[in-house]
């Protein structure tokens, strides 16, 4: 590789001789790592050019750099950067300190108190039970279709297309498929005015939350939910009412009659997945009439319904308009993927892509012209047909397990969804629990982070999405020896 | 293709058969046009296990709807859309009228006064002459190596690495080489814990914003400047000063000593072009440390510096930290990528990082990744040379014409950048100047979006990056035609 000669340029105001200064900055960029040994330097006549200096100037701190071992000299191949050049012993060792630096902690605007994350470590791969939730299993994924067709999305055509500006435009492709196959689904009609393509399901959450809440408005949410959702409420200027859910998800009845915005999970609440019945959801959007307040439905993994069929969105029973329906692909083909979609009355989509466009202008047209091809192709038909057999298989050896090792179930899932909402026995504090089992290279997910109001230390998540089958009785069996030792 | 059973669903509450009901949902299910004539139906069983309901019902549902001409049987092979079956003209009417719906007007917050956006119709590849800025131009792309690049990201291994959620990490083989390779040669050294990847520029411009202004707070800008700069700020709730540029660029002395952070265009000012002299960086950095603010550096187009070498970032000069750098890879790659970088100390990176998290979680692992093997593997240097000799010549042929048929530049930019920013005579408005040539298959780029506070009518921008050499004269004798009829 050779080196651009716009990498190297004279320090301002030195009172080094041109020839010094030139061998300065090219010695400080093999040092710092910036140019490594074999790649070669530019000609003395570019490199003159560039730095508006003689030729020969240039050839003379060559000559020393060479001396000096920071250069060898091919003869007329040119000037390359020597084998053995000193070097400072790792990338990471560039950082000169500063002096009267900025007062970054003074600078930046205060945010909200950091949020509780969810635990799970970056390396959750290199774990024999990883009982983390929503990551997509490899083992699963369509990962031949999927290569054909991102490689179908950057051909000529489509890529000429893709490559530019959208403003404000989705790919007409993937919003036709998901008003057309997906939604209808779940229930829902709805028109192209009518859907908004995000990135993935925490960006639509957020755009919606930043659209319809301000000062002195109430948001209302589930208790325990989602942590995204914690987070992006947080900063927002408004009240925060969390409502305790029951075995039959959120009551509609403990909704306030000053709520303006209501976060539900209906089809599985989060985390406990319960499904909420017809009666309630019957009762919530009248009252949401009544009391006029809108509900952001986040149906975020309506796919994994394994036990019963899945029931119709909530949406698909809102007459009036006051659901906005948030899906995400995330779950059924994978969250690196990063998209997914709001479903809204136009004005509301109207206003949330101005938002979109200030932000981030759009999501990559070629994300979604790839996910627009694995769908309308039928391999995501295929791929949720695997994916549901293979959960459902998990989720017998899952239910199996936990009868036989004593572990509680702290709801009871009537549709499925890729995880357990468990409780401890009293007296363990379940963040030490993962604590202990992470040594035993078993992941659970502590549930604090879904209470976003009193700290609940007594229940734990365990997802079956990333552990095949075989995996789970032994890693089940770790959990409750932990459990037991701890109380013991 | 084979329809899904979910899409079909029983109304709740009904008081029809069952029977009538299934006819009920099918037929409208086609006429609305959610199944199209040839789609084959879900197979009695399969329907009725779905729906919970006896078979033989199914069986005696798609026997009428067979009559009715809805579906065709075809014996053993099962039932489809009927090639005659009813249809509403369009998909696009599908909507029925909702009563009693929400009155959005009062539920959305209320947004700033909508900004001018820069005139630029989404079929502005069908126009002759578009002389806009900020598109790729898809006969300098090289398309085939990008695709290379692309089908190499979504192979086996770096598709499991990037299908996962990344949490806040970025792509390490993208960083590595920005870090290496891109802002060395803008003078910059930085660390892996001083750089975050973006949505674009855009996105990076939001961020920081979000993060450093607040109520009270001064932002001050270039006048005029960027229109999307203006969008970002105008929903925070901090004071707007705007400094009018002069030869030079901005001129610091004119900076309000209580500013808080300035935003600025110091390489190419956006949009005359102008550069800004050394004397006036060391200026504003001097200021910086002396009143306590910080500048956030928007080198949008570094890379287009066709006149001279492009002189280094503000950034390379800046030893405490002030300055908040902005790239991006809109112009040299294409805007649809939705890539850009900040280059921050390591605390405003960590909330930045924080904030990215909770709007959208992270950029796509796979366009970083190959936009990772494009750079790394020499692609990139290859395509800038290949635009930068490219966009030479457009300059020379745009300089020829406009002296030739007597347009007035407005500015002197002496290190290139793709676009003229113009002076129209006295009197003539370059609104509707614009929607003149329009019609005749000429986008110029009226300046008013670009003004954030007093409307300015009298500029125009021609950029030459969507536009063949052979096309500039014509095109500018029928600008220079279309002034004269106004003026006249």
């Amino acid at each position: 590789m050779v080196i651009p000669p716009e990498m190297f340029s004279l320090p301002p105001g030195s009172e080094a001789t041109l020839q010094q200064q030139i061998q300065q900055v090219v010695s400080e960029a093999i040092v710092s790592g910036r140019c490594v040994s074999g790649e070669k330097l530019p000609s003395s006549r570019k490199l003159a050019d560039h730095l508006g200096v003689a030729r020969i100037t240039v050839t003379l701190a060559y000559t020393e750099l060479v001396a000096n071992d920071y250069l060898t000299s091919r003869g007329r191949s040119g000037y390359f950067v020597s084998e053995t050049a000193p070097l400072r012993p790792t990338f990471e060792e560039v950082r000169t300190p500063r002096e009267d630096g900025v007062d970054w902690a003074a600078k930046l605007r205060p945010t909200p108190r950091m949020r509780e994350q969810i635990f799970r470590p970056p390396n959750w791969r290199e774990f024999k039970y990883p009982f983390i939730y929503g990551q997509s299993d490899s083992t699963l994924f369509d990962h031949r279709n999927w290569r054909a067709c991102a490689l179908r999305a950057v051909g000529r055509r489509d890529f000429d297309m893709l490559a530019t500006d959208h403003y404000q435009r989705d790919d007409p492709m993937l919003i036709e498929y998901i008003l057309r196959h997906i939604l209808p689904r779940r229930g829902i009609r709805a028109n192209p005015d009518e859907i908004l393509i995000t990135m993935g399901s925490q960006n639509a959450l957020w755009l919606t939350a930043e659209a319809l809440l301000g000062q002195g408005q109430k948001a209302v949410i589930e208790n325990p939910s989602y942590p995204g959702l914690h987070e992006v409420l947080a900063p927002i200027n408004c009240k925060i009412e969390a409502i305790d859910v029951d075995a039959e998800g959120l009551p509609p009845s403990q909704i306030p009659s000053d709520a303006d915005v209501v976060f539900a999970t209906p089809s599985h609440h989060c985390p406990t997945n319960v499904t909420m019945p017809l009666g309630r959801r019957k009762e919530m959007l009248d009252l949401a009439r009544q009391n006029d307040f809108v509900i952001v439905e986040d149906d975020y993994e309506f796919e994994v319904s394994l036990l019963k069929s899945p029931s119709p969105a909530l949406k698909s029973l809102d007459q009036a308009g006051s659901v906005i329906y948030v899906g995400s692909f995330s779950k059924s083909l994978f969250p690196g993927l990063r998209l997914g979609y709001v479903v809204a009355a136009p004005p509301l989509i109207e206003e949330l892509r101005r938002l979109r466009r200030v932000i981030l202008r759009h999501p990559p047209g070629h994300m979604q012209r790839t996910a627009a091809y694995f769908l309308s192709l039928g391999h995501f038909d295929a791929q949720i047909a695997r994916m549901s057999r293979a959960y459902a298989r998990r989720r017998t050896v899952m239910e199996d397990s936990i009868r036989k090792y004593g572990l509680t179930p702290a709801s009871n899932a009537r549709h499925g969804g890729s995880s357990f909402w468990m409780q401890a026995p009293e007296g363990i504090d379940t963040r030490q629990l993962a604590r202990n089992l992470q040594k035993q290279s078993v992941l659970i997910e502590p549930g604090s982070a879904f209470f976003p109001e009193t700290p609940d230390h007594s229940h734990f998540r365990m997802a079956y999405s990333s552990l095949s089958a075989n995996r789970i009785e032994d890693g089940i069996a770790l959990i409750a020896e932990a459990i037991e030792k701890v109380a013991a």
